[in-house]
């Protein structure tokens, strides 16, 4: 299997610069931990509030211009349908957008409101629909993981965390799918390559801490992985982003839904980010204190809350 | 009167680069308003969670080496406090901030951890104070706003938002004592001419929208002004940053505080910024719709805010 290079990252970068937000590091001092300085990486400040839009720049921009004319497709209730919905208008191609007939209303309009084009499904069924509205249009498939083209576009965080903190020790990265950590990892591996990259996953969707632990794959029940807050950590890797994850994590760590709620509480008090859980869990893994001494930096992926959701937490 | 100028505000710009952070224009397409398409400067991304810093430092970093040894002292109950303590900390300098004895717990302390020495005093007892412990100690006064090199220092955010965006036509920027406002509108008038630069103030502390229209400063009753709930914008123009906002902006747009709750909601759920009451003020203003068409920026001068505020605003 080939994994995706430095030299694919690098490429990326070039490619989606014009259209994302170049996120500083963020000093975090009120973290208070002397031994381990921490810096932020504020991704939830991406237009549509997560790091999604950098694959999605990535995986539309290097198509062919006579194949993306004719639109592309994805499945997602979450921030990887957003961003390909705004990907696409930003090209000024269609996107058809398969979500789930339960997704909550206001993710529905708001990937509406990019101009996209939403056709709902049954549960269990995104994938079927999806592979019949790709040979309905002949639009493209853009998946939220497993693909190189999203591997490399996410990895441009790590090409940015090297260029600002070229002395970084750890880096923090949350793991759903992986395409995010198997991006950065590999990004991080390669410019720093005396830092280490650690995965946070929640205690109640750790299929990844477990597969890296018995080396393969391993399948946790939806409604299993379903129980955690960080709605966008219930994905499990593919072969490809494992592969990935096997050669550049240096281990994962996880974290109860109360270390997750409080983080996103501290990052909003303190660092002054709205956070949605499944941004938060690099903090949530840093309150630990259980990494390794050294320059710290986590990758915060995103800050799509539910209004609600947060008002309880800050007042918890 | 000599005024602060565009070489004041590069040279400041050049002195501070290493000790902020160098925020980025967030593409606010959520807004929704294409005529005026908005971008968001994130000062409350700042260390100490405001602009502060940046005329902390400038004052700070432009004093003779054997004059700073001798340390600084400051009065404030809000983020100047943290941000000359912060930069005092930076320096390895002594600090001494000069608080109200009412200054909420959360406030000294904030200001103590980064290693000043707080003293309390009554009531408007604040100036006189300083002046004293400036004459035990050698220290030097650095002033909230009324100084060129605060000025100049605050000015540094209008150089980036000219390099970042060099075609904006509207800048939106609270005002208070106005160091803020004067700085970012000289460099604004300097680098984007064709530029409109409009202060926003709280109807309930609209000093300077009156004053600009009678030609001179007025004066309101602080029982008047603390009426707002932002309450960092309760001080009133400088014979000093009055010139510079007679000179460099082009109107004020006053709002009410149920519009401020709403621009920091907003801002919550959509930008994934915490903002304080006084940062939000220049959404608040955006929001009225009432400024020419055009590309928009609005300075989110700061995110201190107290979580139970925070709360009860995105509650209602």
């Amino acid at each position: 299997m080939r994994l995706v290079t430095i030299e694919d990252i690098e490429d990326a970068a070039a490619r989606v610069r014009a259209f994302i937000v170049r996120t500083p590091l963020l000093p975090a001092g009120w973290a208070g931990d002397e031994d381990r300085p921490l810096w932020i990486k504020p991704e939830s400040l991406q237009s549509i509030g997560a790091f999604k839009v950098r694959g999605a720049f990535n995986a539309i921009g290097r198509l062919d211009e006579s194949v993306r004319t004719r639109g592309v497709v994805a499945y997602s209730s979450g921030n990887h349908a957003q961003a390909v919905a705004h990907a696409a208008a930003v090209f000024g191609i269609p996107a058809h957008i398969v979500m789930p007939r339960e997704t909550p209303a206001i993710k529905v309009d708001a990937t509406g409101r990019h101009g996209a084009e939403v056709v709902l499904c049954d549960a269990g069924q995104r994938e079927r629909v999806a592979a019949d509205v790709v040979e309905q249009t002949g639009g493209v498939l853009i998946p939220p993981f497993d693909h190189p083209d999203i591997i490399a576009g996410q990895g441009t965080i790590g090409c940015e965390i090297a260029e600002d903190l070229p002395t970084v020790d750890n880096v923090l990265v949350p793991v759903s799918g992986g395409g995010l950590a198997s991006g950065v990892g590999t990004a991080i591996k390669a410019l720093c390559p005396n830092a280490r990259v650690f995965g946070v996953e929640p205690e109640l969707a750790a299929d990844t801490a477990q597969a890296l632990r018995v080396g393969h794959r391993v399948e946790w029940s939806i409604e299993d992985r379903n129980r955690t807050i960080a709605d966008g950590l219930r994905s499990q890797p593919s072969e490809l982003t494992f592969a990935h994850l096997q050669a550049v994590l240096d281990g994962v760590i996880t974290v109860t839904e109360d270390e997750i709620r409080s983080a996103v509480r501290e990052l909003a008090i303190h660092a002054h980010l709205v956070s949605e859980p499944s941004g938060a869990v690099g903090f949530a893994a840093y309150r630990k204190g259980s990494i390794p001494a050294g320059r710290t930096v986590m990758v915060l992926s995103g800050g799509n809350i539910e209004p609600a959701l947060l008002q309880d937490i800050l007042s918890s």
